[in-house]
């Protein structure tokens, strides 16, 4: 793991929180993108050498409208870069834990990205993610 | 705000706790601290510009016993370093955000903290910290 890349949160309506996180972290939102895959939008907020993203679900039976109807709005995983993440998936299965996807997937930011099962971290959601490289 | 100085998560037992997250993060525990103010004991691993904290309640009807009561263990706050708290402590308040203490404290790892009321950041409970000052 080579550093928190981003803190993801889920929020009910980007077009509140949107403002609200900006005057919080007196920082503009950058960039807002849609990643249909994961049926939410994202908002991305820089704070040193980590980002804050905001995740609203597109879908209501997406997985971030889901956590919000169960758990209410809130931190919802904490991704860590790492250098290659085929080796780090490995790493973490020898080591015990259970990642939920077997491959890794595109997620936003040009990334590609893995999450690990919060049964086996303390409930904290973890997600591994590395830069897309084009091929 | 500078950026984010840590990531705090509260566990049931750091016995268990900073083993598995010694494999997680690939990085050993570097240190842990009693906050007797606060009631927990801490635990501290380094993730590039970033602290991932772990927080146990040395009290039953502590803040963390009784968080890990209502929503199980997981993901507690995030903290963001300022370099100056009382000054983003009264700009946050002139935006509108409600502090949870109306000075700063002291917290872990000699610093001098404040949080802020969650029902006005999408339920993510924030901590603002700056490195304490010999006087």
């Amino acid at each position: 793991m080579l550093k928190v890349e981003h803190i993801g949160i889920a929020v009910k309506d980007l077009t509140q929180s949107i403002p609200l996180f900006e005057k919080l972290l007196n920082t503009e939102c950058y960039k807002t993108e849609a990643v249909n895959s994961e049926q939410v939008t994202t908002a991305f907020f820089r704070q040193g050498d980590t980002k804050i993203e905001l995740l609203e679900s597109t879908d209501s039976q997406g997985v971030i409208a889901r956590f919000i109807e169960k758990k209410g709005e809130g931190i919802h995983h904490i991704a860590f870069e790492v250098a290659d993440i085929e080796a780090e998936m490995k790493r973490l299965q020898a080591e015990g834990f259970v990642l939920l996807n077997e491959t890794p997937k595109a997620g936003a930011d040009n990334k590609l990205i893995c999450f690990l099962h919060p049964k086996g971290t303390n409930s904290v959601l973890i997600e591994l993610c590395m830069e897309r490289h084009e091929s």
